[in-house]
């Protein structure tokens, strides 16, 4: 069984979600995320999943207890996706480490669009995660540099997403362990859009696609990547024993 | 000083390189060569280095005897240019063995363009170096990934090829150690179009542009990243001995 | 069904292996070859896989038509293990390039040992693979660096070969993918003793016990790691066209 | 002008150090410390510069404001040397993110021996950088991998070093950029005992040695690799603006 924890920074409730987005900056809030994902961005992700008998999908969102993410609850995730997008300082320092710490025994976790700039993903990596962007509705074309990586398997290669947000280079991460993805955008941009690391046990997918107000999520090509995410991100079988051992003897023969 | 070698394909007159072409390739051979660079495009690439006091240019070609690197010249080489297009059959396994042989000991190499699929790059990379590609005189737009790299210093980002021969994903090379510059083209594609690797002691620089129809090794970013692509290839001042010893007695403390 | 095949430079029968080399390079010859695998290295290694009902084996020599390796024993093999010592001169160019072509459209492949100095793993890595090396039977220890690695699942951390040809560095190969295991020698001397690559769409591993003289292969936790070899070296499910396609409309939205 | 910064958690005052370690940890504190390195772990250090007319050294603690590493005095160090023991959560997490801004911008730093488990060196990781540590005073013997690289230059393959902590793998980091040296310990263990990372703009290095009850950073080949290190983690002449800026239009050709 693959137990797949989705984590937004929406209330389950949209109108909510938009209610606390609007007293925290003003009006505005998270736009036209209404009418691309009525159901809530949390649920539009875990309806990738619905109907596969060998998963379990929880929903959950920064408004809860932990900020969402409690020991208990990563404990019991094989694959964490993560989508964030203005609240990344809600999330508390000591969640972050507690999200890191379960990456590095093992964890897979999928950072999504705007997560480029979470505490997580940027203490992942080590660097800024600082990029360009532009919100003007333009069109991107997806190309697979690392047509062999599972995340890549059954992905026509230079698909359209006909609507997103532009994230241009450079793009301040670490040189990735895979460059799995290019992004083209109509407005004269390129962008590593997907890109692989390992972090002591766990593996980590940044993956750009995903603006807000487009229902980007909903779009095959897409829910094929995240398909395949997961599968690749789910936890080795074996996890052998961490931490720093005081071994006082010389080996033996 | 640096003693740079830049071999191509092209007798060091154009007319008589154009004539060979056309004999083996039949009617138009290297087309428009004659016109972007009438001086041979040998000449056009020592060109870029002319002036300077602190390096030594050797222009050699394929119509050289031993392919035009000897084993004399290649010791004496510190960065090798290569551009090749058509002629990569012509270059005897030998010679691609001596040129691996001085990479491994230090030499810098500069393969350009169409040098994607010399035997040499394949040579140096264990991979098909397979791309798509369009001849349509479109645009591409060179951004830097990798704003770090030294080849990136003083290169504007997002500079503008008027022209040049499209280059697409997938690039069937082995992961980059840099991948320092993504290609955006007019027509809808993205490259990585300047990426490094190691070998050896010798460090090894693929880079895009340079279709022979456009005179773009005669445009002041081109050549910025080319002068900084050779500082950067330099042989490290230390080369230990290399080979296969029997260290046959057990180390003493 | 996975589809393994063994190569070796040994005839299938010890003995005229052993007289092939005593003809090539005098008396001596593969010396203690015989006590250590009298079934013959190819059986040896086959005899990993006895039993395994998802796996046919195919045993096969340099001594055989087209090396032992025929475009249609490629054709139909998912890993190729490889195992060559002295004659690694006798292997055709032609046909390290044909392994080398199926390694690049998804063919496993684990170079063992002595196979370090191959034509072929050169080829694959466009350095010398030189190192040093001493032939005193002292033990070794191998040390997993990569335990979130699947080919390391399972294997006890710091275990022991008895008897082993001691291989030190400096091991002049590019940069691995992922080092996997270090050794440890009782000499004195360390070498990353397990590295892997990707070529194209290929999986490369490298794996360094397996000196002839002693029976290396017959021990557990070397059997554990070559069958998480295989199973990790397998080909992706997913292979899309490769070439070099001329694309020659722009794309359209 | 290099602008070297010295940061340890000693007290500049060795028996000041001893005394705050032992107000802490209790009895044993530092240990051999003070026999070892009697002028203070900061001072000799700094004392591998001394006499360098190209080279200006800043000798920093833990005991100082803002941990010792204001925002003024990173702004004018070129690369910062970090020895850390015993007081890692002593260093504020905002201090961490302050260094890590610097070294994302450009400054080096070069991380030595218990620095591995310093909350710096995490940051920048994103693993728990554990191992296995024995306290037998045995000997170690340090090899090069990588001797190409300028870390390496003039380092006598295989050098020993008379009594040190033993380190041994798993250690767990992501996939160094290059792996410069291996350790081999007398006890039986290896490690990946001097690794490469860069973080957006800025050099890392990682290096084992250094125990601080031996006086490990008095030895002819250690300063020769801790000097290499600083010549190689210098900043770039180049630094592009960062930051996260809109890029409103869409570009014209």
């Amino acid at each position: 069984m693959k137990r797949i924890t989705v984590w937004t920074e929406y209330h389950n409730d949209a109108k909510e979600s938009e209610k606390y987005a609007t007293q925290i900056y003003g009006k505005g809030g998270y736009g036209e995320l209404i009418k691309a994902y009525p159901e809530g961005m949390g649920f539009a992700l875990a309806d990738i999943f619905k109907g596969d008998k060998d998963c379990t999908v929880t929903v959950t969102s920064v408004y809860e207890k932990n900020d969402g993410l409690s020991e208990e609850l990563l404990s019991n995730t094989d694959v964490l996706i993560y989508w964030a997008h203005l609240m990344h300082d809600k999330v508390q320092d000591e969640t972050v480490e507690r999200i890191v710490r379960h990456v590095n025994t093992g964890m897979g976790v999928i950072l999504l669009h705007s997560a480029h700039h979470s505490k997580l993903f940027k203490r992942l990596c080590g660097t800024t995660c600082d990029l360009t962007w532009r919100e003007a509705g333009e069109y991107e074309r997806i190309w697979t540099a690392a047509p062999y990586h599972p995340i890549a398997a059954g992905v026509e290669n230079g698909f359209v997403i006909p609507h997103e947000e532009m994230y241009g280079e450079p793009f301040d991460i670490p040189e990735p362990e895979t460059t799995v993805f290019l992004g083209w955008f109509e407005g004269g941009e390129v962008f590593r859009s997907g890109v692989t690391y390992t972090r002591g046990y766990g593996k980590v997918f940044y993956f750009q696609p995903g603006h807000e107000t487009f229902p980007v999520y909903k779009q095959k090509e897409i829910i094929r990547i995240l398909r395949n995410a997961v599968n690749w991100a789910l936890p080795a079988a074996h996890r052998t024993e961490t931490g720093c051992p005081n071994r006082k003897e010389f080996l033996k023969r």
